[in-house]
Order: structure tokens, then sequence, then C-alpha cells
């Protein structure tokens, strides 16, 4: 990536997402929840799930699947457990609003778990773990998807989506150990930058339908910029000799968490509902542990740093390519995304003038 | 595997395990936990973390490592979450106790976590959160390991087990979905069957010092049975363009959540309590998580049933190989050998012979 990106402060990307947020009809208590989370996911390096999801998201809004105005209600509350009902609405607020419930159980009862049901795209998993995280708690999120990109080891068809893991632990001097991951073995983001650099992508990242590694992007991801009927994502693994099935089973894992549990719908059984709501009906999970329920010394941060500690100590195999702990290369981006701004392609850029216009919201992202 | 292995009823292969035990000094209670445990094992097709443990335990004991008599106390004690002290004892009693704990917690909470510290070997993981399934309700364990195997994305040198995870929830008409993995690409005794058969390994099980795939099993694990200085097994993914680096995370939240979490030993920290335990003070954790609080209705059951019908009924990219759902092996043994008996091979039983002699227990294995 030669190309030299312009760069925006993060408050003028949050400006730039709640005009649009706003001309679109949503309430301010959600836009300040949104912003919130998708700013967060820029600076943290995470481009694919913050700002440049708004064309994605006027892609539903025109399909009638987006609430903008939605009534985000707890529909279970019990001692250690509750639900949400999203209301079709984008997950920002009603997973953040889940976050802090799952929290306060935590804080009582040593554990909590909050799920969402009826909801929309959340953004990225890691930044309601790390919410969790800083409030000193350990903390897991997932979410299952809409749209059908990963393969079942054995399989010809795509079933599940990227269903994403996140993991979260605070540590006492470290920053919080963050892991963030898509099931799958790569995001549709990497395959789609192979077919943009026309480079080969290495073999098992993708699979077409006899379940042979696809490694030329333009194959699998061409024509109309989402995957060929003929090809998906592989599961974390890669390929059957390399226990894709593992993969597959925790993006099955997922599927049950956020899905199956709180009652969303399994996406192999999306839109049938006897009244389907309007939007896809993903769902979310969150799950809070308090670490004071398990240990009454102060060990845990000291440990966390302990192994946090040796792991950056390790050897590196290549000295240029040191050791990380996951979270690392987050907080890399964004300690110089605050300091230099956020790069957006033009292309995202000129997506953004255009969807502005259409939705009458002003554009404040000039060069 | 041409050779035909003799096979045995799996009350007798209990039998035998009981035997040792007794000899060795473990009281009644704690041998019908742990036989129980064993035998469900290599019922279910986990031939290594069966009977063929004995070999290892012995060794443990041999090292005044195990304690055959340890006084397993609840130490921690709240409304949703418990840690149980293992006092070096061998893990099956303690986590079987944990795992009642966790859902007796989880029926009057929705959510119960129970983790067991100062623990040892507990065989297969899957073993616990099955249990939690076949109580009706949604089952994770983990549980970090006593040496050192994975070598994390980047490094020279190993630093976590295998940290195996297990993710398990109930269905109303197909038997549970059970996950049971490793968080390395394969386990130890892949690599030790690559050696035995002197077959290549498919490039990425195994890294060298400059983390380059190595193939070669005797080279990565000749002489000593285990690993050389220079080998380890890969995380999950295999090599870094796969996404090794997501396996690897995976290996520190079991780390996390099994060890540092309840006060165990984290794997790097071994030994440098201030008044180390007798045994290798390895953790487990334990969550389980009731469906009834997280929906009103009976669709758990029948959501997961669409879910496993539908995976079964994708079609295979080699229709001789169809589509599996995590478990499903582990299944398909169990029903075998039932039938059939457990097959054991002629090497372990004579180890195990060996071992009886030494300890002075009957040997129920004659072919």
């Amino acid at each position: 990536m030669a190309e030299s990106l312009d760069r925006f402060p993060a408050a003028q990307v949050g400006r730039q997402i709640g005009a649009v947020f706003r001309a679109w009809g949503m309430s301010e208590a959600l836009i300040g929840a949104s912003v919130e989370i998708m700013v967060e996911t820029d600076l943290r390096g995470i481009d694919s799930h913050g700002i440049a999801m708004l064309p994605p998201y006027a892609q539903f809004r025109a399909e009638g699947k987006l609430n903008m105005t939605p009534d985000v209600r707890v529909v279970l509350d019990g001692p250690a457990t509750a639900v949400l009902d999203g209301d079709s609405g984008l997950g920002h607020a009603a997973s953040l609003q889940a976050v802090e419930l799952a929290i306060g159980k935590a804080r009582s009862l040593g554990l909590g778990a909050v799920a969402v049901r009826n909801s929309m795209h959340f953004g990225a998993a890691g930044a309601y773990a790390l919410r969790i995280a800083q409030a000193g708690l350990v903390g897991l999120a997932t979410t299952n998807a809409s749209s059908r990109s990963l393969v079942p080891t054995r399989a010809r068809d795509k079933l599940f989506g990227t269903n994403p893991l996140a993991f979260a632990a605070p540590a006492a001097n470290n920053r919080p150990f963050v892991l963030d991951m898509a099931t799958t073995t790569v995001a549709v983001g990497k395959v789609k930058l192979a077919w943009l650099n026309g480079k080969p992508m290495p073999s098992g990242w993708v699979v077409d339908e006899n379940g042979a590694a696809e490694t030329d992007g333009a194959k699998a991801f061409g024509q109309q910029q989402r995957f060929s009927e003929r090809h998906g994502l592989t599961p974390l693994g890669g390929l059957a000799d390399m226990a894709s099935h593992k993969g597959y089973g925790l993006a099955a894992m997922v599927e049950i968490l956020s899905a199956i549990l709180p009652g969303a719908s399994f996406i192999g059984l999306r839109g049938r509902k006897a009244n389907p709501p309007m939007g896809n009906d993903i769902g979310h999970f969150f799950l809070a542990i308090d670490p004071k329920a398990f240990r009454t010394d102060d060990g845990f941060g000291t440990e966390m740093d302990a192994m946090i500690d040796q792991l950056h100590a390790l050897p590196a195999a290549d000295p240029a390519l040191p050791v990380l702990v996951p979270g690392d290369p987050e907080e890399a981006a964004r300690a110089e995304r605050l300091r230099l701004g956020i790069p957006l392609p033009a292309i995202l850029l000129e997506q953004l003038r255009e969807l502005c216009r259409a939705a009458n919201a002003e554009f404040v992202l000039e060069a």
C-alpha cells in the first residue's frame, strides 16, 4: 500500500459519523454510543469496522432492514443474566447497555452474562470485551453475522458468517490483554485486498466448492465485491489437515452463544420466524467475570503482567518481528492515530461524500 | 494402522484403572470419579487421555508430585462462583465436583462458574463440558497444562501447553454438540504418531526455532519421546500467514481463565509460589449457562437441532467424507466401542503389566 492517505482527527471522524446518523433520524443518545464505539474502532486500526461501515449501513437502510429509532428494551432480567431486544437498530448502543448490565451483575455476583437479540451489526467485538477489562473484569464478547462466508470443514457450501470472538483481561501495569478474532482464518477484507492488489492469497484462506484451496482473489471475490457462490472462507486452521474443524467448531460455538441462546436467528433459519423483525435479527453475547470472586489476593493483575512481560521477552525467530501480545497492534495503531489522525482511503471518502449528499448530511471530511 | 488391537469391555478397562489407583492408595470415592471419566474418555475414542495416562500418572507419582489422598476443598463460594483447591490430586474428582457446583449455581441463577486451583491432569476437557450439556445447560471447560509445547507466533521458544477448550450444548433430539479441542493445531500425540510411522507431517503442525515448518517427526520428536528444545507445536492456524496468532491468543485465554483467574500457577511462574504445592498447580475453569435464563420458549433445543441437522445436510466436497458436527467422531467411537470393546495397543498393555507389577496391583487385561 504505497498510497499516502489523508488523515483526520478522531473528533472529525466522529462528527462525520454523527452527522450521517442524525440525518438518518437516529436519536442523540444512540448517536453518542454508536459514534463512540465506531471512532474507537478506527483509532485501534480495525478499519473495516469503523466509519467504513457507513456505506453498508446505508445499504441496510435502503433495504428497509435498519430501524433508526429502535426501542431497545430489557426483555429478561435475572440476577446474573439479562436479554435485550435491539429492535432492529444498529448494535452499538444496545451492546454498550448490555455490557454495562453485565459489569454490574459481575460486580455484585462475580459473574454476569447479557445477550442481545433482534440486533444488527455492532462493529468490532473487541470494543466490548475491552470495556469490560477497563472495568477491571474479564470479558468475553461474541456475535453472529448476517451473511454466510464460512465453509464448514468438508462442505461445498457456506453456512456461518465470520462469527468473531473477543476476550479481554486487565493487568496491573500493562494495558489490557485483548484478543479480537474472526473464527475464520482471515476476515473478508483480507480477501478483498488480495483481489485489489492482484496478489495470490496463501493456500488455505479460501476454498472452492471442492474443498480445494483457491489462491486467486479475483476468482474468489471479483465482480460483485462478494464471494462467488462457489467460494468461501476457511475456518481458523485453514484446510482439513491443519485442523480447520476446530475453527469451524468455534464458529458454531459463537453462533450458539450469540444467536440460539438468546433467541436471535441462527443464520440457517433467518427470516423464518412467525413475525420476522425488519432487520437481520443477529445476536450478541457478553460475559463479565470478576477476578475478586476467584481469588482474594491482588495477584490477578500482577500475574497478567508476568504473562504479558514474559511473552514480550520471548526471543523472536526473526529479530525484526518481535513477539506480540493480543491487542498490541491495536494499541500501536491507537497511539499513532491519536497523534497523526485516522487515515481514510480516497475511495471511501468519495463514497462518504456521495452518501452525505443522498442523506442531506454535512460532509465534514474535506482534505 | 494395519495392526489389529486387542479389545476390552469398558468395565474391564475401568477395573484395571481402579486396581492401580487402589494400589496407589487412592480413596474409593476418588477412584469412582476418576475411573468414570477415564473410561468414558476411552469409549469416546480419545485414546491419549484415558487409561493411556496411567504411565504418565505413575511418573508424576514417582517424582513425588501426585497426592493420592488429596483433601479437595471449596475455598471460595459465592452465589454464582466457587473455587476448589485440588490439593495436588488428579483433577478428575475435583473437576466433577466443580461441574456439579457450577450446574447447581446455573440452575438457580442462570449462570455458574467454578474453577479448580492446585490441581493435576484432569483428562479430556470434553468430558466435563458434556456433563454440563447432559444436565440441559451450555457448558465450557478449560485447563492449562504442566508442560510447554506451544510456540507463540513469531517466538523461538515454547511457552504455553496445548491448553484445551471444550464447549457443549444440548439439543432436543440430537445428541449434544461437543467441541473438544487443543488450542494448538494438533495434539502432541499426532506428532508422536507421525514419528512412529515415519511419515512426514503437514507443513505447519510443528515449527523449529526459526519459526520454519518442520515436517520430519523424528527431528521434532525423536529420541526422548518429547519435543526437542528446538521444536514445538504451532498454535491453531499453523504458520503466521495462516493467522496462528489467533490460536496463540486462544491458548493465552485458556491460561488466563484456568490458571491466573483462580490463582493456580501460570505456566511461566510454575514453582515460584512462596509455598509451592507438591504438584504442578495447574488450574481448570468450568462455566454453566442455563438457556432458560435467556429465552422463555423451548426453542433452544429445537434450534440446536436445526443447526445440527442443517450441518449434516450440507453437500460434501467429497461425498465419501460427509460433513461432521463437533462430537460426531467421539459418538461414533463410543457406539462402536460399547459393542466391540476398547482397543488397546500391545505396547500400552505391556507398560500397564509392568506398572501393575511395580504397584503390586492386579493386572486384569490379559488378552
